[in-house]
């Protein structure tokens, strides 16, 4: 069984503190983001900009960073490890 | 005697909580939603962007997860067992 | 003489609580809506998106339900027989 | 001397209570309306939807009911008897 | 030297009080208006509805009326003689 | 070194109190403005009104009149001689 | 590893207090900005106007001066010496 996403939302595989890994073009190896880190796991399908329906700019299995604290964000399960939320409050894709 | 919603509105049978099956594609088997679960009855006709009518993208029989305390959400029953409300508040369909 | 609603409004005569009859393509018969009933006795010329007029989706005669202390609702008479009120609070149409 | 409103505004002469007849195509006769009741006295161009200028849907000399403490309502004399107002707040015309 | 107005703005002479000439289509010769009333003394380009320029609707030498209190005034002299605001706060054209 | 303005932002240079020349069409010589006056030092591309980006109405050299207090203003050094501003803020032009 | 900003973002590399320079085409040499500088790491796509999409106008290097206390600003390590913002809150470029 699965989840598809509707509109514009994506569904997110949370990063675990512990495993968090340091990284960015131009981020020293000691600095640590502030942002949530996480794994695109289902994309919905995408966002209308005036009569234009324009796809969602990540894919599943992309790393992302996401607002802290994003209002749009909804757990999905008790421990807070799958997250749905809306695209926009995803920041930048880890490359 | 039926009821059939207008715009971009849906009316859902919710899912009683012990009926509820875990489930999703990227969740653990032992992980619960923490969102409502509930069947599509009924569907509108959808809503403008710019001057286009964009259907909703669910259909009656899909089981989908919706925003849980949804402020579009009006109960149709005393029990609340049937439930109109915004087709943007529907989350993602399970398949 | 007659009243015309202007714009997205209709003209609704208000279901007395004690005829209101139970009904639903999906409700059972012992379910009662906690929503307002009417019949559609006027309809405007409905409401621009963009730049396309969209005419109100109901008709004179339709019964419909509608939403509970709806913003937009105004009585017209001092027994609140009649309301007009915002097309886009006409929640479904009874078939 | 005249004035000619500009925009969407339309100038009401403000029927006073105890002329007010009662009607409407579906009022009993004993009913009386709650909203104010005015006639027509001058018209505006209309209002833009996108880039099409769609004139105010009334006419001088209709006879219309209108919102009872609209907020775009602007006494023209001591009175009360003259009023500008947003045509949007015209809520039918009486035929 | 001259001040042009940018947008969709307008300066205007205020007329004072003493001076006030009891007017309108319909008023009683005894009514006075509780508008401020004014002269056009320049004119901007005007404000857009899509993307089309609409000119403002008055010109330079119109009386008008004008909000009172309108929060797009601005005193361009201490004596609050001449002030600048938002066209749309022109209520009506003397004529 | 310069600074070019983004989008629909200009950069001005505030004229000191001191140095204010009373003018205007229309101004008695005797009237002092009260709003700010200053030079357009740099001019940015722009404001988007739908998909047609419309050049700022000012240029550089143009003496201009400002709101006081505006919330867009931001002060560039520390005496507050330079400030960058949304070009929807000049209220007109000098000329 | 780098980081890719969606949508209307920008990545900066903050510069520190003691670095800067003063400069700007009209600021004398004695004068400091008010503003933080930055230097452009990283570009998103763009903003949609209507159904296009428009590009930031800077590009990675270029040197640019940003609103202070940015509501859209969030820092990227705990130096704070990257941040990630809506691009609409750079004010201008240094040339």
């Amino acid at each position: 069984m699965s989840l598809k996403p509707l509109g514009n939302r994506v569904i997110l595989k949370v990063k675990k503190e512990e495993e968090k890994v340091v990284g960015g073009i131009v981020l020293p190896e000691t600095a640590k983001t502030n942002q949530n880190e996480g794994e695109i796991i289902a994309v919905g399908t995408g966002k209308y900009h005036g009569e234009i329906l324009v796809p969602i700019p990540v894919q599943v299995g992309d790393k992302v960073i996401y607002k802290e604290y994003s209002s749009s964000s909804i757990d999905l399960d008790e421990e807070g490890t799958y997250v749905i939320m809306d695209a926009d409050d995803i920041l930048a894709i880890k490359e």
